[in-house]
């Protein structure tokens, strides 16, 4: 075979488990035969509402509008162990949501041929042995498991009263005003999710037009989390943001995270960046956020705030070059069903992911026992 | 005291150790006794270069140059432990670098008062008792431990041919030209660390300006890391690309982390940004890097590149408003010698963090034995 | 209630996996929809003999024999991922076992009082919020899970050459012959799993008379590792004895470990107790082999050799006194069908926690890539 | 060289680190420049009292008495970094004890040729390069970092309550009666560190005597630990008596761990075994405490108590058969000073591993925060 013949007949994987104490697995791919998730370390005795769980895997299943993939897959999902009548019982929770479709398609263009810019050749060199149906484990359908495991994490946070918002801010070139100015109540009233009516208006036109062109376009989906408690972070390695940073880069097709002030910030002098603090009744604050809510890697009680940038899909619906196993050079064909824009469908994987890290730090933090 | 009577007497503390097979563990405050490392889990035989290690050491050492801090610290190191006879022996390598100057000079400001966009009030509030002298833990003083350690993860690399480069992109708004338009061995030819001439000198007359203005003044610095071979990265949450964000927005005053296309890739239509393959000779590569060396989190043999933005220093020569421990609202004056930009300090730094992540993605991928 | 308001109503829970490199989490309850485990860390490419996990299964799986509980659970496993064509993807391995008979019996004694040497009470302290239905998560059902991942772990050591056996050495006073004197291929022809046809005998006797007793009885699993190479644990806190000892030490009802010559060997003086290296052709090996083939915590290449003591099983047909939730004292009756001796159907958890031992830390020593 | 060609060059290190959440990692070899401790996760704000870490490492140093080795290792340590006027901050506690004497002896005989029962020839496979002066990280000099780190978390458990004892109860065939029936707080009155007067004296003139035939011999320390509250330990992989064992059977020359009723209560019935419960005033206790205060793998508020056997101490001062690494058959003789029986100075050492332990399932079970 040659080209590849350091292919991997064997070689050990991991990663598929996120946070310390509340700590999650995924497994299952594309076209197997279930996705699911075991959650380690959920406080017992927290009220688990699974209609809000099923609701949350709505938002990111397929289908849901004209701008995402026209694909049907109800993602409805079922809990194996961990709660008992209605609550967490401290042991794992594990949920899985069956594949409705494993029929073997004529997936031959992706077990012999590398898709430009997907995870082919990379998996094929690494593993050698690849389940290529539907991308198999580099599929996002594994984000499904995670938008799971992060509506368990919401409930407990929302007992300490941290809210976790998301929405689209950016599609292309268009960008909505800054989260400061909007009602992040509106996020679900538009299927784009930018709560900026005027705004997702233009963005939904935008991905229609890109989607006729047979193309596809990026975006950038921007994190809010409410009401964090001062003194969440970790110093050092294992910040706040930077376990933020690592969650929301460990999604597909993530090529960057900023927070605070961010890249724009550079361009600022100390003088114009430092939060000058103040007092507000009993409370300490800053009188500007540049710092993102976060200070030395430590959560200050101010909004903590981020931007998440996505790459374009990279199937796109039309012609291109590629080699092929054995080196050939081959023509690649766009095919089936797939979202012009995947910013839309990533709002709910986003706040799935900050809802899983601020979790993981609230009982790093404070482990509650009466 | 009312403000912060949330104030911890009791809380646990993590996040001082970064890796899961290539592991590191840095201890140390600015004033404290020592700041040290410890390596565990850096194979057996391999030579380790002490001369190359204080040289790594002095390229991040205060007071190099006019355009960083006037403070001098020589920051020698020591081995403790872990090398024998010239090489690693498979046993913990513990470096230590003893702090010259521990006198405890006026530190009360710091100690009763919370610098804006400072660590101070979160460590206040986390940990209740802080060593607030020169910043304690949160200096980033405690990365000398981490360029130590980076050293060593570069020696194993060269080992596989794997090189790690860093230079100065942007300070303010001057920006240089991309990193493949420049030849990176010119990158210590001047004292911010930049290899284009013309660029260096734009951003070292801005340094000087901001510094006389007793101002601070924010920058990117860009790491390119060659020859990595294909099939390093985990799947899923543990992506080569989140891992070097995790490590990068670990460094003090990060903001942000983009690699490939970034931010800027949002803007790009699917057809432009994807990189179609081809074949080179027996090689497998691809026309574009847009990427950035990493597909599907494993590295695909094509360059891997990334952005970390660095705020503004946040020490300034300059009079803020804050409030103190008991609340009342003071002024703070700025004292000391600090760095106008951070910048071309940290390039050792961000070499040093993608060493220590390439060295565990490769232990984690081969851990050679004959 | 006064006693247990201690009660926690938030407490995190953990521990539910096992491994740092092979590593496996598992999940569910006794009377939960299923149990399950996750496997992350398997190499890919293993060809995974499905045949081979359901006979280790049955091994452990009740109604077995006369002298085993008489309760009938099929325990058939199911794989939702990781597994493709025949063969280990190197993504996580996914395998559940449904729980046949959900239906909620009468577990009102178990729920309202704490049977003697169960976990009813320190689970209730612990988590407050308990699935008490057949112990829940502390039942020894769980340990399916762990004999389905130790199989593939087995198939793993298998291409290494390394074997794992376990039997019967001990049943209340009737000790079995040292193994080194055994045939350890006879260990599966009789039903109480010891190889020596005359003990195995007595064994049998001794559980019969003991259940027509209403009673329990504890004994002894011998566990011997052949064929390990030399290497293989880590010094310090992970001798490959320790690892072994926290995995054995995790199986329910165990209370004690001991490898080598044990407990005995502490009588023995150092002129007796020391094993002299000699040369056996190319091979460096000892004369005897009281170190257990673990020297310093690492393996010398001599046989590993371990035994794992099991107290009678806390279950018994007989009344007994205890306290119920509300500290009122109460008797409690033996109800439902019980294993009156648990090692026989101990012995396959045995070697599934030591194949998953070595096959971590053949890992974690030489993760083979061609 | 052969025989040992299959010797690694490259071969990862790690299992220098103990536990969760209150975790250290060791470092140093017996004649390096020291040996240390970084201790991360300790919770700010506890006193931490240095005569008390001292008294600590005076126990357990050489030279002590005339049944331990003659050796003078002043054993002072030194504090680096984690307190700051006399409490923890919250950052890394770095611990280093300075080795004395660096002057390399004559160790040619243990640099070419294999000691029996010492880790001489599974270090040579496993690293190669090997430090062999004193054995070097094989070394028990190891274990006075463990002792220093166990110091400090005697420290914190002290706060709530939490005793940890330990005392020689067997040196070869001579027992003390069981610790019921001892009086613990008599455990430093005599150099053997049994509290019980009559035992400790033939105990003490076993080892004497063995001393003189220049061989050695071993002996079982029990540990106590007292007022644990009810809740601690996790279940499945992780219960308390399984990280106890591992704790244990990380300590040099320990070949056996048993808590409760251990290899004895095998030949128990169940209905001799169980610990019935009944009612104390307010609290739930049970009547007998054949679970050694374990239940499930969490602690149930009995007293917690366990048996660890060391084999009798290697270096002897007779001839020995052994081979070189050339694969030569050698006379080895003994050399130096070494303990004739090492369970009096294993008592610290015990005590500090079982305090680790607590400490660490302290912190998960319960991280106090007002």
């Amino acid at each position: 075979m040659g080209l590849i013949d350091q292919a991997a007949i064997f070689t050990p994987a991991m990663g598929n488990s996120f946070g310390k104490l509340f700590r999650i697995t995924t497994f299952g791919e594309s076209h197997g035969a279930a996705i699911g998730v075991v959650i380690d370390g959920c406080p017992a005795g927290l009220e688990v509402d699974e209609v809000f769980i099923q609701a949350e895997l709505d938002r990111r299943k397929p289908g849901q509008s004209k701008i995402t993939t026209q694909r049907k897959e109800p993602d409805k999902f079922k809990i194996l162990s961990g709660i008992f009548e209605g609550k967490s019982t401290g042991a794992p929770i594990a949920l899985v949501i069956e594949n409705e479709d494993q029929r073997s398609k004529d997936y031959r263009h992706i077990a012999e041929s590398f898709r430009p810019s997907h995870a082919d050749y990379t998996y094929e060199v690494k593993y050698g042995n690849r389940d290529y149906r539907g991308g198999g484990r580099s599929s996002a359908r594994e984000t499904a498991a995670r938008v799971a495991a992060g509506a368990v994490a919401k409930m407990l946070l929302k007992r300490s009263g941290i809210e976790i918002n998301a929405f689209v801010s950016q599609v292309g070139d268009i960008k909505s005003p800054l989260y400061t100015a909007l009602d992040l109540s509106k996020t679900e009233d538009n299927m784009v999710r930018c709560p900026d009516a005027a705004t997702a208006e233009k963005m939904i036109a935008l991905i229609d037009e890109v989607r006729l062109q047979r193309d596809t376009i990026g975006g950038v989906v921007t994190g809010v989390v409410k009401n964090s408690p001062v003194g969440l972070g970790e110093p050092v390695f294992d910040k706040l943001h930077a376990a933020l940073g690592h969650a929301m880069l460990g999604i597909n097709a993530v090529k960057g995270f900023e927070y605070g002030s961010g890249f724009d910030g550079v361009m600022l002098r100390g003088s114009q960046h430092n939060d000058e603090f103040y007092k507000d009744g009993e409370k300490i604050r800053t009188k500007t956020n540049h710092s993102g809510g976060v200070q030395g890697g430590i959560s200050n009680g101010e909004d903590i705030y981020f931007n998440v940038a996505f790459k374009p899909v990279a199937t796109i619906m039309q012609d291109q070059q590629s080699v092929d196993k054995t080196g050939n050079e081959v023509t690649l064909s766009g095919k089936g069903r797939h979202d012009p824009c995947v910013v839309p469908r990533a709002v709910p994987i986003v706040e799935a992911m900050a809802a899983l890290v601020m979790a993981d730090f609230l009982l790093m933090a404070k482990t509650i026992k009466v």
